[in-house]
Order: structure tokens, then sequence, then C-alpha cells
């Protein structure tokens, strides 16, 4: 895949509707995506998907050491009763958002609307059905430097992921779901792949923010921690082989802000894991913006550890 | 069960004291309730009980598919310091609320106090021991239209569950505890019922709330959402039977509220799960109210998708 | 042991750097210390520790029926950007407390600063690398009527741990990390205690609170709830033998706070669990005090405890 192709992938997967607990789209792209390219990839993986599986999607390469997690699903919308609307994990708001979905009626393309009260509307020139979800509508823009959209978050960290199976030889790369609205999907996986590969060693690869020391251009952010606390002894093998590895990074240290490495951390097993992802502004917003530098540092800092950890 | 009984029944239920964590008189009740009725029952089920189960009931009839989970604990009271009070789960407190146990000086009917800083105590004419364990006094009240009383949530659910047995012939009815208060049961029930029968369909039966879109007498709540998101591809499919069934339901969209099923999305088992229940005003108060109709509609619609499911 | 030397462990334990995600030491120093000290000890338990288990260490001895869980890491701090902290678990906050830790440029003895906001921020001559793990200084103090210093929650617990092993013949002792942070550890111990020998029983060795009901100086406190609520049947059975005992006790009541019990409670495995603690004043403070009447009551009641359940 060439860069130019790859952003065009992000572009077609930022349009993908998928919100927490509603990624079967996604699941769909993903297989079709990957029954279309892999004959390039250096290794064929097992693909392990289906029903038991929810809309979680499982690639495993050669003998694997370590897993990749990649949320697919976003943030959004769920219609409620009259025109109002309740969030789906952690969306940033903010009234004239464009905001689309389908209910029996038909297509919609609506805006949001939030009162003083916080609370949250559509506004649209019928009815909605109660329970429909909506997502923000795509707006994806690309410059020399970098790129803009909603949903870069977490679109980014499976283009990541499709992006390191191109030559990937050993390893696991996970799909998963309904990260952004509290999680769920990701224990029957931990189990999976510790219990049938041995793997207990995992990669977040997913969008962190802009902070006042976390910086667009800089490269890729390796996380010491957000609320929860990779294990420290891992953690500086890993700053070992990146400094090793010449590439881009920097150091980002945070007391809020979680991940599926969570849910690993919590799981009955033992999982070591470490947050690797570009940085964003916007975050959440419909004009979430990374810089390409940074994404591009993200790609080979994953292609580097995968082979040495 | 004629409905007469049925509710004699229900008056029965709601005056069994189970406050989360200190549920051994009601799984003594039901496991004393199987007893007696099981014979009249259209399948015998297997009953899984015991020490092992701390005071969790499973019920598995025929070649089980989907199970039901009624939670069988109660909000309520533990006495502190002094005359002070700590809450079980989240009660409705208000002064001059009865509330009744029993400790090593005998039984205890008193009356809660809240101060103007919401602080709770205790009104009796002698000390209560330390560590003593208080619910709501028993007032049930029944009407042609509806039921009135504390811990209709969720001695309803309970007795759906028990109505639906009459005439199960595949399926698990898993009666469950500490759901008021933070959980802690149900991981260990998914496993079982997972890894030894397959089952991953699970409906909640529990009682929610009338709002601005769920009124009384309009029919069981089908919840779309609460804080937690059922899958949506499985959603769907439960909303098309409950339309074919042609018994009357309402839709449900919340953002918050949780149930046993987010235990069940936690897991790590693949669980599909949607909380179906009647809706109920004055919730975790005395003064619970529940239109018959809606709970009959409860007890239909369980009926039709455990056959369908 | 004899109580002298047992207070000189003591400020030893106090003393080994353990923030939580960050055991490595401690591990270390407890290895070191059973190697040492078990041939005293009147069963020589299998050790369980290794990289597949982190920092954590699982004594066995005999054929055990009940587990103790004593957490081995402490609150602290990270270094942000510039001079600033974030909190690891939830230490105590005052300007002045002194803080040490180690960084690629040597060795870190610094003061913590909290402004109005109350932020955090480290007061030292020089930059202090990013992700820089800081916990209190020591300052170990003895009397014959207390201890005081940094850290007694909880390497008093796992001093009570230490001293009840030398005697122990059948049971099992945990040395469980990141208690203070979140926790994620206890998962998979507990699968492998349950699994392996069928352990479902266990005592929470760690340090409660003064209160307006817990005292100085009357004994080790049973807590009857926290956040938690431990099954009240099995609750009873231990009240029970406490009282036998003759050892001197109170009973605690609250309605927050928790523990390691959680993550049993929350596991796929029936485990019934009770905290039994001495209580301290100053919590999470480098302040800690313990009466050491209260402190010799836990070690007490964990051997009687030990033998009966």
């Amino acid at each position: 895949m060439h860069f130019c192709l790859m952003y065009q992938t992000l572009k077609d997967l930022c349009e993908v509707f998928a919100p927490s607990g509603d990624e079967s789209r996604m699941k769909d792209f993903l297989l079709d995506y990957i029954s279309k390219n892999q004959s390039e990839w250096v290794v064929q993986p097992e693909i392990i998907a289906g029903d038991e599986w929810h809309d979680n999607v499982i690639l495993v390469f050669g003998e694997p050491r370590t897993a990749i997690f990649a949320h697919i699903d976003s943030i959004g919308f769920t219609v409620r009763y009259e025109n109002q609307l309740v969030p789906i994990g952690g969306p940033d708001v903010q009234s004239g958002y464009f905001l689309r979905g389908e209910d029996s009626k038909g297509e919609i393309l609506c805006r949001l609307e939030m009162n003083k009260e916080g609370n949250l509307f559509y506004h649209f020139g019928r009815a909605i059905d109660r329970g429909t979800n909506l997502v923000f509508e795509s707006n994806f823009r690309e410059t020399d430097e970098y790129v803009q959209s909603c949903y870069l978050d977490n679109r980014l960290g499976v283009l990541n992921a499709l992006k390191v199976a191109e030559t990937l030889e050993n390893g696991i790369i996970v799909f998963s779901t309904r990260e952004e609205h509290g999680g769920g999907a990701v224990p029957q996986v931990a189990k999976f792949i510790y219990e049938k590969y041995g793997v207990r060693q995992a990669l977040i690869s997913d969008i962190t923010w802009v902070t006042d020391g976390v910086h667009h251009g800089k490269g890729v952010a390796i996380s010491m921690r957000d609320r929860g606390l990779p294990r420290r002894t891992w953690l500086n093998r890993i700053l070992k082989y990146a400094t090793d590895s010449g590439i881009a990074y920097q150091l980002e240290i945070e007391g809020s802000g979680s991940s599926d490495a969570r849910e690993l951390q919590e799981s009955d097993y033992p999982f070591d894991w470490c947050f690797i992802g570009a940085p964003e502004d916007h975050v959440h917003s419909p004009e979430e913006k990374v810089f390409k530098f940074d994404f591009e540092s993200m790609i080979n800092m994953y292609q580097y550890l995968m082979k040495k950890l």
C-alpha cells in the first residue's frame, strides 16, 4: 500500500458507521479489505471471526508473541424520546455538528443541538425512530502535513494495524469492539490468545491527545501511564527498544484516560501492555487532527517492536 | 398458578429479607417454592445450588439456548456506629420510612431519619447491634390495576421467572445475588452456563423506570440501552420477535442505569443480553408501583422469546 | 522472629521502593527474606513467582483451605511534564512532604508542593526524568506503644503474613500487587488458587482507618463491610470464631473503601472474603500510625482463624 493509497483507505475507514455495540459494518469492511489485500502480505494470517466473536476480528500470524489491539468502534449518539439524544462514549458536543444514520424511514443527516443545561437534541425535518444510532458526518481532509476528520480515533489505529499486517511474520492483530463505551469485548479475546497461543504482551494501537507535553510533529507517543500503569520493568524494555530504533517518539504521562489495556490488566491473565499511538487534537470531535509524521512514526515503531518483543 | 395466587406469591416474595450479600433467606424461600411447585411444571429442571454457589440458584430446563437472570437481592441499610446507617445499594431515603431487621436482642421495627447533610440514622427504642442489616418494612397493596410495595424491584422479576418456569421446555433460569450493590455474583454463573451448556444469550428479568418515554399500562419495556449497550444486531432480532408476538411492549432508551447485564458484557464469554421488564415509579422506595398489565405482558413476552431465541 | 526483630523488619519493609505497577524491588526483598527465614518455619511452602506472575508472590503451605492476601504496593507519584506530578493511588498531599526516587541522573530527594488548584509539583535542584516514580521518604519511628511511618499500609499487612507464615501448616499467602491503583493483579491469582487448590476463602491482610467507631488500642478491626459486602453467612462464622478466640477485636462498618477483596468478589470464582486489619490514622500520609497492641492482635487473630476456617 503506497502512502497515497493509505490515506484513501483512511478516508474509507472514517466513513464506516460503527458506534460502540453496533460495529457489524466495520467488521464486514475489514473482512472484505483483508480478503482483497492479504495475498500481498508476507504471511497469510489465520482469520478468527464469526458470531461467537460478535464483531471482533482476530488475525494470527506465524508464531505470535505479542498482540496489537486496535479498537474499531467510535463514539456517537442514540435517539431517545422526542428529539432527545443520549451519548455513546464521550463525544465532544457542540451545536451545529452534523450527524448521520438511518432508520426505518430512510437515511438521516441532521444537526446536533445542546441546550444550556447540557442536554442533547437532534434537529431534523422529521421524527427519528427511537433507538436509532447516529455518528458524526464524515468530512475528511488531507494536506501534506496532516489529516483531519472525525474518528481518526481510532481509524488510524486500525490503519496502523493493517499496515503492520503487510510485513508481520509473527504476531496477533485484534480488531476490538466497544472500547469507547466501557469495554466488555476484550476479556474474551484475552482469554483466547493467552490460552491458545500463550500471548501475554500487548501493544495498544490507539490515538492519544496533544497536551502540554505531547506535541504534533514530534513522533509517536509512547504512554508511560494514563489512568492505568503498565508494569514498569516491561515498560523499560519497550523504552530501550524505542530508543535503539532511532524512530521519532515522545513520552506521555497522564493521570486519566484509559484504553483496551484496562481490560487486559483486569483480566485473569498476566498481560503486559503499552499504549503507543500518534497524538491528536480536537479529541472526539469532527475535527480530530493528526500529523502524518507522527502516524508514520507509529507504523515504523510497531513494525520494529513486533520484531523485537 | 392462577393470577390471584400469583400476586399472593408476590406478596410473600416482597416480605423476604434479602439485602445484597445477605440473601440466604431468599435462597431458602426459592428452593422451598420450587420443591413444592415443580411437579406441576412441564419440564423438571436440574437445580444447581449449594455453598459453592453462595446464595445463587440456577435451574436448567431441557437443552438451553437462553438464560433468564432475575436478581433476588434488595437495597437496604447497615447499622454503623451509634445510630448511624450506611446504605446497601441506592435506596430512596426519606425520614419516616419503616425499616425492619433482627439482631442479638430480637426483632427490630424502626424509623429511618435523614438529616440536612444527607446522613442516615435509625430511630428506635434501643441500640441496634453494629453491622445489623435492615430493609424496608413490607406494606403490600394490590388493586385491579396495579401492585405497590417495596421491592417490586426485583421480586416481580423473580416472579416472572417462576411463572415462565411453569411452561419452559428449554432454557436456564438464574436467581442471582448482589445486583443492587455492585454485583460480583454473575461472573461465576456466566462461566458455568457458557462452558457447560454453550449458552450465551441472556434476558434480564428486572424492573425499570417510568420516564417521559416509558409509561404505565403500555406493556413491558424492552430496553434498547441503558449505561450498557446490547449488541445491535442481536437487539434487532429481539425487536423483530417482539413485534411478531403481538404482545404489548414499549421501547426504552436510557444513558444510565445498569443490571446483571453489565457483568455478562464484561465476562470472558460472548454473551448477548437484553433487559426486558415492566416499568415502575417510586423506584427503590417503599412505594414501588407497577401496573399488572405491564407485568403480565412481561410474562407473555418471556414465554414467547424463550421459545424463539 | 522476636518482637524487637519484627519491628526492625517492618522498618526495612517501609523503606522498600514499590509504588503500584513498580513492585519488582519488593518482590526481590520478599524472595530474599523467605529464602533466609523459611528454614525456621514449621512448614516449608511451595513458592510461586516469576515473570508469568509479574511481581506477585504466592506461598502454598500444606493443604490450603484459606488464602491471606497482603498487597505489597504503595501509593506514590509519577513525574509528568515540567515539574508536575501525577498521583499513584490516593496519597495524602501536603506541601513539604519529602519524596524520593531515582532517574537516569541519580538519586532524588525532593519536596512535594501543591498549589491552590490542587495541582502537584516537585521542588528539586534539577529536572527529573519524565515518568520517574517517587514515593514518600521513609521516616520510621517506634515507641513502646506504637509505630509510625509512611507505608504502614500495607507493610504491616505484609509483616503480618510473614509472621503467620512461621507457624502456618495449611494455607496460602499471596503477596499481591497494584492494590492501591485500581487493582488488576488479583484475578490471575484467584483463578489459580481456586482451580489448583479449590481455595475460595480469603482473609485480606491490610490496614484500615481509625474512625468514630474504630479506635487505637482496642484490637484488630474485623470489617463487616466497606464498599464491598462480605457474604453475611460466612461473616457470621468468622465473628463466632473471633469471639471464641478471646483475642481483642473491634467491628468496623463503612460505606466506602475497598481492597483486594473487590477483585475476589468480581472474579469468576465463589470467593468468600473478610478484611481483617489493624487501624491507623493519618492514612496514606508519611505519618501513618498504628498501635502495637492492635497489630499484635492482628497476628494472633490470623493465626487462630487460619487453623479454624
